[in-house]
C-alpha cells in the first residue's frame, strides 16, 4: 500500500483565505489519492467553504484553531501569545508528528519564527533558510536564503549551499546542481567581507558542485541552479523579480495597445504570449520551503490562489518521499561533525 | 557669451571603443555648440576615426595617451602603473582643471579608484558613490550607491541620500525628491544592522524628503526618486534590472513568434512595442556620475554605443551649470561641520 502524506494547511493565512486555500487543498487531494490535508483554522468558516466541493471524505480533516495571526503583528509576540492561532496549531501538529508538513500563506515573519521556535531546527543546523524557486530562461533556480535572518555568517551560507544542493537534486530533480554565490563580480577577490570569507569555504566543499560567483545579471539567464546569498540580498532579488516582471509585462501590454494596428497585432499574438509568460509565473512552482527544520514548513505567497496552494501541498510529497531531512542530517550535520 | 564646458572622454574604454565613443563625441558637439570634447587615447587611432565625420574643429581635441587599462586588470595596480593610460590622463585633466568632466566606458574598478585617488574627494565626503539612473514606470530613479565600495557605514549612506537628493533635484529636475532606503519590509524595525542604524539618521535629516523604507518590489513602480543602499545591494539591483529586462523581452519575443497567428500579430504590434520598451532602455539616460569628487567623473556602460556616450557628455553640462559640487560642499559638508 502506498504511504499517505499528511499536510496541515493554514486555512486562515494569506490575502485569499479561506476561499482559495480550501479550494487549493481540494484540488490537491483530488489530484493525488496519497495526500491527506488537515485544514487548520476556524472550524465553522472552513466547513462552510468545504460545502462547495466534492472530495473523498478521508482526505480532508478540519483542525479547529480560533485565532488568526495578522501580517502586521510582531512575529515573536504573535507566536508567543496566540497559542490557538492556525500557524501555532499547525506547527504543533508537525512537531507532534501529527502532520508531515505545514503549508501557510500567512505572515512570513510568524512562519519563520514559528518554524524555529515550535518545529525546531535539525540539531547542528545553525539557521533554517527560506528557499523559493525562481523562474529563469532555462527552468528554475533555488534562491537561498530569502528569510528574515539577516546579517548571516559564512558558516550559515555554507549550510545554505549544501541544503539547497540536496533540495534541487532530490526534489526538483537537477543532477549535480550548479551552486553559485551572489557577488558583484566574477573574480574570487571581489565582494563584501561576507562573500570573501564564504567563497573559499564553498570551494572546499566536496559534496557540492560550486561554480563560483554569480552576478545578479546572470540569475534570470539560469546561470546557476542554487543561488546562495544572505537573506537581505535574497529578499531584494526575490522582490525585484516580482516587481520588475509585473512592470515589464505592463509596459509590454501598454505598448501593444498604443495604436489600432498594434491592437490587432496584440489580439493575434496575446494567446501565445500568455503561454510563454506563464513560464515566468512564480505560482507555478508552489511555495518556498523553510529548510533544516525537524519537519517540513512551506511558505507560499501571501497572494496565493488555489493553484499555488495545490502545488505547495503536492511539493510536500516529493520532500517526504525523498527523505530530505535525513539527507540533510546525514550529509551536512554528520559530515560537519567528522571534519 | 555662453560658457563652454570641456569634457575629457576616454576614447579607448568600453566594448565599442574607439568607434562608438568617437561617434558619440561628434554627436554631442554637433548637438550643442557650448561643448568641447577632448578625446583621450591613442592619437593616431582617434585621428583615423575622426576622419569619418564633419564637425566644428574648435569643439574636438585629441589628448594623446599611449596605454589602455583592460577590464580584467586589478584597478589599483592599473591606476598606479599605467600613468599614460586614457583613464589616468583623462582624470589628471580634471584634477588640473584642464577639463570640467571625464566620461569613460572603461573598467569600472579603474574609474572608481582613479576618481578617488586622482581626482580626489570633496573634503568631508567619506565615500564617492556611483549613482546610475534606472528606468521606472513613472520616469527614472537614482540608485545610490552601485560602486565598488562595499561594507558601507551608516554615515556613508546618509551622505549618499543627501548627494542623491541634490542631484535629482538639480540635474534631473525632480522637485523635493522622495528619498527611501532599500529594506526588506516597510516598518522601521525591519532590516539588517546597517539599515536599522541608518534609518533614524535619515529621519533626522531636515534637508531631504525621507519617505522611509522601500522594498525592492516597489522600485520598478517608481516608489521613490532616490533609492539609497550600500554598494553590494545596489549592484545586485542594477545588474538584476539589466538581466531581467533582457530576459523578459526575449521571452516576450519568443512567445510572439511561437505560432503563425502570433507572428502576424507580432509584425503588427512590434513597432509600437519597441517604442514603449525604449522607455525602459537604460542607455537613454547617459552614464552614472561618481558623486562627491573635486570634479565630475561619469561612468557609462561598458557596452555603450554612440547614443549613451553622447547623452553622458551632455549630462555633464547640467551638472556644471547647476554647480552641483558647490551645492554638495555647502549643503552637506558645511552643514555636517555645523552639527
Amino acid at each position: 500500500m502506498q504511504e499517505v502524506i499528511r499536510v496541515a494547511v493554514d486555512a486562515m493565512g494569506g490575502d485569499n483565505a479561506p476561499g482559495e486555500i480550501v479550494k487549493g487543498a481540494i484540488e490537491a487531494v483530488n489530484t493525488r489519492r496519497d495526500i491527506q490535508v488537515v485544514l487548520v483554522g476556524q472550524q465553522e468558516v472552513i466547513a462552510e467553504e468545504l460545502k462547495k466541493y466534492t472530495y473523498e471524505k478521508d482526505q480532508i480533516e478540519i483542525k479547529n484553531a480560533t485565532e488568526v495571526i495578522e501580517t502586521a503583528e510582531h512575529p515573536v509576540n504573535a507566536i508567543r501569545k496566540k497559542k490557538d492561532s492556525s500557524i501555532v496549531v499547525g506547527m504543533n501538529m508537525v512537531k507532534q508528528k501529527e502532520a508531515d508538513a505545514f503549508v501557510s500563506a500567512g505572515s512570513s515573519g510568524a512562519v519563520l519564527v514559528g518554524g524555529q521556535v515550535i518545529v525546531g531546527r535539525i540539531r547542528g543546523i545553525e539557521r533554517p533558510p527560506l528557499a523559493p524557486l525562481i523562474p529563469t530562461e532555462t527552468g528554475v533556480s533555488l534562491l537561498i536564503d530569502c528569510g528574515a535572518n539577516v546579517d548571516a555568517r559564512s558558516s550559515h551560507l555554507v549550510q545554505f549551499a549544501r541544503m539547497g544542493s540536496i533540495y534541487m537534486e532530490n526534489v526538483v530533480g537537477i543532477k549535480n546542481p550548479r551552486v553559485a554565490i551572489v557577488n558583484i563580480g566574477a573574480e574570487e577577490e571581489k565582494g563584501n567581507a561576507l562573500v570573501k570569507e564564504t567563497y573559499p569555504l564553498l570551494k572546499e566543499c566536496k559534496d557540492i558542485n560550486f561554480v563560483g560567483s554569480i552576478e545578479a545579471r546572470e540569475i534570470p539567464h539560469g546561470g546557476a541552479d542554487v543561488i546562495v546569498c544572505e537573506a537581505f540580498v535574497g529578499n531584494v532579488i526575490l522582490k525585484l523579480y516580482e516587481g520588475l516582471s509585473s512592470t515589464l509585462i505592463g509596459v509590454v501590454k501598454q505598448g501593444m495597445l498604443s495604436s489600432l494596428k498594434s491592437k490587432i497585432g496584440a489580439a493575434l499574438a496575446l494567446p501565445a504570449l500568455k503561454k510563454t509568460l506563464k513560464s515566468f509565473d512564480a505560482s507555478q512552482y508552489g511555495g518556498a520551503p523553510l529548510l533544516g527544520l525537524n519537519g517540513l514548513v512551506v511558505k507560499t505567497h501571501g497572494s496565493s490562489k488555489a493553484k499555488e496552494v495545490k502545488n505547495s501541498i503536492i511539493q510536500c510529497v516529493t520532500f517526504k518521499e525523498q527523505d530530505i531531512n535525513n539527507k540533510i542530517k546525514k550529509n551536512i550535520v554528520i559530515s560537519e561533525t567528522e571534519e
